[in-house]
């Protein structure tokens, strides 16, 4: 577990990668821009999952699954979703393989050519919305609020682990209503529950709002976005609800008889968060001793070292400290008591500090003559000496405490981080030189978001939801606008 | 929710079908083979993975992701492990679509051909142990301990809901070993994890055993199972642990530093359980009022239907009865109160009786007056009235009860249909008359496996562990034998 890392400062890309490798999280696959996700790595996302199908099962949605496969026909039923996700589609094409006659190994048997080519889902409106046609006849049957937990595939050309990959998991909301107002507050109410999962889980503030249409997910009406801002200033899109319109109804004929007996189109709504987040987890909190995880989703949250030298002292440390362990863990709380005798002390402490342990207790001889313990803090790289006596609930304190104390440092970076800008020289020196959020005055017009996109690298990350209306003119055109709106670098 | 569906006995084919179907579990897509799993059907696999999850790291496992592809060349590596999938893969060649110049809509773009072709995973071993080999490098890197859920694909000419799919769910453990001992160890203990999970969560009795060469997995050395058996006295293979001695170890160089400075090829195991566990699921307790679920696995425990007219009547009936809902619920225990006005009780009770919950309360006026209330048992369809007093406690110990009983009656069914044949007419004639498993000798040559098949469709479904040895002549071929095994006709 060594620190022979780069600097966040010296090479922040490079940081990132070199930390999710050696904290264990990722690494990349044989197969080209695909990711293993390691045992460590998985654990996070195990918690992230847990956490977010709590909260939707909490607002009345349930789970189902759908195959893999999308016959390429479905895919050309939305106009502009196929033009959305055809350049990045893995195409199955055949479905045997055999030894080739000519000794050169196994090869594609030509004769198991399918008469239509599958997609692998990149995402599944398009097979989902073919059986909602059946299982939707009438009012009765709506509204439907279904997710699934699935893997897709997007054939990205340059690919980051957890960031950007060939292959991710994530989960996919599919929901169909009655009405356009129905769909719309199940829109928002899902961008309200990833803001909530963002801030109170991964204690990561975001800023809620809509995209441009340049920036819109294919085939929707409306994408409502999550985005958060790295500690490079990069801005990172972390989770997009979609109000669908009935564009899929359409494209599927999905209709249903309303309760005055007349045919109408379906609405619908999707929504999705990633493995993306792992990525975003990441670069929030750590530093550049490693990972700092938030205690909410920290596979370990508390890691306890003793300090012996004979089994005789381990057995009184034992003694002392695992009824605490017990106690911590009734609360819920993961405990990691490490009494391994083949690495010091000080490679434990490095260690879990690597991989973002919140709190590291250790307890040796003196402790015990003294009823103390030293606690030592992940965020803030503090050391204390407790007194033993309620230790269970000071430490349950001192997880809630770093869990808000990881939010409030990451809201003041971003607060620190947000910029006005009411020149185009403003706004490109910012971009330049800060990076961060940039409000600014727009137009409103894809043109002149590509024409900036073009000179700055910055894209409109969203229009912030209950934005103050105000006269101002475009940067860039000059033309009047209504509102700032928010530019940045993105990931 | 209707009965009208056929009973078992005119034709278990179509009446598991029709179950599967009119209960919500699983329907079929527009992907030939490739099932999607129903809300209602998706909540009973989440209760199976969730136990199995817990069981899998209370023995020590963690889960991880791999890719869902696997280049071509990682196949071949390992010659009976591709002679056994090779004719049944999807493969991906291309990655982009694009618009036909021709005017024909989205084609496959022939720039886009893949330098390799992609197999989408039918089991994933190969891709495994090629990472294995870069994770371990001495013993201090062992064992590991590795399970990951996903899906995986073959291309299955027949397909049958939940039975034999396209693609399918599962979960699929990797571990790999200093010593064969440990390895074989752990096949064991994972076969040992399957059939107390069979036995004690889906009230399904199984025997273990080991499979014969003929239906080993494609590169195990020896392939654990658990079998069961069906109504139609067919038997279904429930969970297969495989040992796979060095052979992965040696196809991908995999290598370990001993203690003793030496370098050794690594041991390995490989285990698996599906969503082919909800076919037999379903098959194994259900009847021809609708599905039978154990208590353990219901999505919905208790299912409370309030008798009334008025919604004063309602009201009251909500006093006396929503404690009990919240007590029971306080007790882990998944309870639906319907107090929908626009269908009847009687509607109601058809409905949960066909969805397979295992009790049902109903409580009117009169119950309210004499303080008791109707109980409604699924599995032996009695009803009877219950005194209110302690009814949590009650109900609790019914589920209790419930889940033996149904354990209990699958017991006694494959009790009464296992049989033991000395002659070759006797064998056949209950093969083909009576079903179930039928113990004989056997030789030991895949050759008069094979003939017995050919002549009977019946396969050894595994030689169970701790046989009782015994001198013999084979049924088919009369030549010595020191065991019988089981045969039957399998799914």
């Amino acid at each position: 577990m060594a620190k022979d890392f780069i600097t966040k400062e010296e090479n922040y890309s490079q940081w990132y990668n070199d930390l999710v490798l050696k904290a264990d999280l990722a690494e990349n696959s044989a197969v080209r821009g695909c990711m293993i996700i390691k045992p460590y790595g998985y654990a996070i996302w195990e918690k992230v999952q847990a956490a977010l199908d709590k909260m939707f099962k909490e607002t009345g949605h349930y789970n189902m699954y759908f195959p893999i496969f999308i016959p390429k026909s479905f895919f050309s039923k939305e106009a502009s979703h196929v033009e959305g996700f055809a350049k990045e589609c893995a195409v199955v094409t055949h479905y045997r393989l055999k030894n080739d006659p000519n000794g050169k190994g196994v090869v594609v048997d030509e004769d198991s050519k399918l008469d239509e080519e599958l997609i692998i889902r990149p995402t599944s409106e398009t097979i989902i919305w073919d059986a909602y046609r059946n299982w939707i006849k009438s009012y009765r049957d709506l509204p439907i609020l279904a997710n699934q937990w699935a893997n897709v595939v997007r054939w990205e050309m340059r690919t980051r682990l957890f960031l950007r990959t060939t292959e991710f998991l994530w989960q996919e909301g599919h929901t169909a209503h009655a009405t356009e107002a129905e769909a719309l507050e199940e829109a928002e109410k899902m961008l309200n529950v990833y803001a909530d999962f963002a801030e109170n889980f991964m204690a990561m503030p975001v800023t809620k709002g809509t995209k441009s249409p340049n920036e819109r997910f294919a085939g929707a009406i409306e994408t409502y976005c999550i985005e958060a801002l790295m500690q490079d200033g990069k801005a990172l899109q972390a989770g997009t609800s979609h109000f669908l319109g009935q564009n899929f109804a359409k494209a599927f004929d999905v209709k249903y008889l309303t309760k005055e007996n007349k045919l109408e189109y379906v609405w619908a709504t999707s929504w999705g968060v990633s493995t993306r987040l792992m990525g975003a987890l990441v670069m929030t909190h750590s530093d550049n001793n490693g990972l700092v995880l938030p205690p909410k989703l920290a596979p370990i949250q508390v890691a306890i070292v003793p300090i012996f030298k004979t089994p005789e002292q381990l057995a009184i440390i034992k003694e002392k400290i695992m009824p605490v362990k017990k106690e911590l863990e009734a609360k819920g709380i993961s405990v990691k008591f490490d009494e391994r005798d083949t690495v010091t002390p000080g490679w434990k402490f490095s260690e879990y500090e690597f991989k973002g342990v919140p709190v590291r207790l250790a307890i040796g001889q003196r402790d015990i003559e003294n009823n103390t313990i030293e606690v030592a803090r992940r965020d803030t790289l503090e050391k204390s000496t407790y007194q033993f006596t309620d230790i269970v609930s000071k430490i349950e304190h001192l997880l809630e405490h770093i869990q808000e104390n990881l939010y409030q440092k990451a809201k003041t970076f971003t607060a620190d981080n947000t910029f006005y800008a009411n020149t185009w020289d403003e706004f490109k020196n910012i971009i330049e030189n800060k990076g961060g959020f940039v409000f600014a005055h727009w137009d409103g017009t894809p043109e002149t978001e590509q024409k900036i996109k073009d000179e700055t690298k910055a894209t409109i990350r969203c229009i912030p939801l209950n934005n103050t209306l105000e006269n101002g003119k475009c940067i860039y055109s000059g033309k009047p606008s209504t509102q700032k709106v928010i530019f940045a670098k993105a990931y």
